[in-house]
């Protein structure tokens, strides 16, 4: 059979990783594929030292790639939103089929890009897009198409959980470790998308999408990130049984569907809570199926490369397909997607871990418990720690409730005279354990 | 569009579970696949008490569903290699697609089964077959396409990783959490196919060629079980960092394809030691991708109705593509098989844990380590346990060597006067740790 032929836009740490894995294991692929998958043309403003591009057609102007009549498929790895749109658009405009890693572009534009894609009868596939390497959005939107998702749950930033790992094995602060991360390269300059959990929160609002069947609303999920969690509140966790761990989360309920990223208590034995160091897992629920847990490298370079040419491989098994029997974009066909909606956060509900500073003075802990017991809010575990300052940490665990209650009991305890500074909360999933 | 029909053969415990799910997502599953499943026609000799098939299409007799002219796709549910065998050899002969959960079907007639599902035009799915729930078949052969297969280790017995988990949790003996497990329903009366390693030789010899794209060659695979662990071996491996699990374990090496299935000592770190009970999971080596970890439910009626009915919607998404187009059975098109050879496992390489019973007398360490000095076998950790008994346990830790050199050594050590009965051996692996 005639090779398929691709374009690759970006040659950068993910373009050069899968520039070089369709070369090297080119045999092996088209062994796979039933035919030759040739690199046609390669957008790119500036060489990677790491790929040898000679021979090659190079352009600077990566829209050359999307309009090549020669192309079948444009493989999208220059990222951001801006140019990655234009270029996706123009690609399927011009009736090419599109393969991207780009999480930003498909949680914030995805819903116009499948509908312009579905229009113009291309694929456009993005398995790269979340948690790297591990291919969890063929395991979702294919592997476990029998069931009806009850929920799924997390660790989709490398970063983050690096973080969070060294944090708890070497009892460091949080600040110390980030300035390793960023030495190492883990870690962006400027690291926000990462800490704060909006890079999460993007890969975790295209998952959502495709299990439940709704679409992309990624200005809809809760982000809170992991800046202020502090040594103290990772040895207390660990305490009680529990690691603090980055996840994002998104439950099905009777009220609508939850859409979270945040610091999150698990139990130490669950399998989540041992995934360590730059690794990421993704935990889901299926009504059928129950759990399944799907591990590995969320990032770098020849990892992301990996799903980038599974995708590719996938695209090449449509061409000859019947539109609508193709797996749809986001797992459920186009005309069928649910308009179940996405609660607000404070309308959650989740165990909560909370610290709170008081002044050691008889009848505080009364307080506390008064003001739980009127929101019926049930205590599972109450300690007062010993130190030697003035001010002496409650910790208490609560068992599940509503995040409105808790925020209320919340202004209720810090306004109590006896209380110093802010409520630290950290919420609490047992995951199904 | 119309509905795709089915007939399901077998209406035991995965049987059930596949119609009771198909029953209960009937819209999940359609507003995915885009058409409805229909259950056209169910062979069966008993009714299931789970199932209300009143006003159903019965019948006794499986051959009448494999020859229904009205049916698209035969889910051959029935278990065991001969009613199976020509069940599935009819409907394909009737130009049926297939979808089976028989994993010793598959390894022991995959071969000709694929020949001819190839010459009729019709897919055999088979995603139930391992691992139960766990899409790992999906992941490997679609999800790490470009990739070149290193390795995968995986406990795919649930039976047997819940007597591993007892024996190491409690510290009894096999024996008696053999017997708990029977009376839980774990277990088979006779417990061979599972305590044995025969079952996971199945599911090891399917992974292995969807792997490396060679032919299923069951009767090449080494299969040793988990009946002759003892606590005290659970207990020293557990003193020396490690646990003993029974994996299926393939390597792609220079010399050959390693294939197989025996209790092995792995880093208590590693994430697989840490999945307890009947639960399984699948760890993959991938050139580019790296190490990817697939978890989940490996047996049920549910969890593998689940990887039933993916099939079956995979299945109806390929009925407009094109033959060559569609996902080759092995991973690998029909003509690209490699003939890359299995290895006898003498030829395998692998740490070892010895125990050596020895009578109390000095000298015999150095014996034991002149012997293995003069093998080049490289001593890792080597202690000699006290207990009451005038024999006294030597425990041993090797680096990786052949098969071959261990089975020499563990020779002359038991002509060795004064050691005691046989010499116990474990493999050990690090799995890229």
């Amino acid at each position: 059979m005639k090779p398929v032929k691709v374009g690759i836009c970006g040659l950068g740490t993910v373009g050069g990783g899968t520039f070089n894995v369709l070369q090297r294991n080119a045999a092996e692929i088209a062994r796979r594929a039933g035919r030759r998958i040739q690199i046609e043309q390669i957008g790119m403003r500036r060489p990677n030292p790491a790929c040898d591009t000679k021979g090659m057609h190079v352009t600077a102007d990566v829209f050359e790639v999307a309009t090549n009549p020669e192309i079948d498929i444009v493989i999208e790895l220059i990222g951001g939103y801006d140019v990655a749109y234009k270029l996706v658009m123009t690609a399927i405009e011009n009736g090419k089929h599109v393969v991207t890693a780009n999480k930003a572009l498909i949680a914030v534009h995805g819903n116009e890009i499948f509908a312009a894609a579905q229009e113009k009868n291309v694929m456009v596939a993005f398995e790269a897009s979340v948690a790297g390497g591990i291919p969890i959005i063929k395991a979702l939107r294919e592997g476990l198409s029998a069931n009806k998702i009850n929920w799924l749950a997390g660790i989709i930033n490398g970063t983050g959980n690096f973080i969070m790992t060294e944090m708890r094995e070497k009892g460091r602060d949080f600040q110390d470790v980030l300035a390793e991360a960023q030495a190492l390269g883990y870690a962006e300059a400027d690291p926000t998308f990462d800490v704060e959990g909006i890079d999460a929160a993007h890969k975790l609002t295209i998952l959502a999408s495709i299990a439940y069947g709704i679409p992309l609303q990624f200005d809809k999920a809760y982000t809170e990130g992991i800046s202020r969690i502090t040594a103290e509140d990772v040895k207390y966790a660990e305490e009680l049984g529990y690691r603090i761990k980055h996840l994002g989360i998104s439950r099905r309920t009777a009220q609508g569907i939850e859409l979270r990223v945040h610091p999150t208590m698990v139990p130490q034995q669950a399998l989540i809570a041992n995934v360590n160091g730059v690794m990421n897992a993704v935990l889901v629920d299926g009504d059928a199926v129950g759990q399944t847990l799907y591990y590995g490298p969320g990032a770098g370079a020849e990892p992301t490369a990996s799903a980038v040419i599974a995708d590719v491989v996938d695209v090449v098994r449509t061409l000859t397909a019947d539109r609508d029997n193709r797996v749809p974009h986001l797992a459920f066909q186009p005309g069928e997607l649910s308009d179940a909606e996405v609660l607000p956060v404070d309308q959650i509900e989740s165990g909560y871990y909370l610290r709170i500073m008081a002044v050691e003075r008889p009848g505080v802990l009364a307080h506390i418990t008064r003001i739980l017991g009127d929101k019926g809010i049930n205590i599972e575990a109450i300690t007062q720690k010993q130190t030697e300052e003035a001010q002496v940490p409650v910790i208490l665990l609560t068992q599940s409730v509503k995040e409105e209650k808790m925020n209320q009991a919340i202004r209720e305890i810090e306004a109590l005279p006896d209380i110093v500074g802010e409520v630290v909360r950290i919420r609490v999933e047992h995951l199904g354990q």
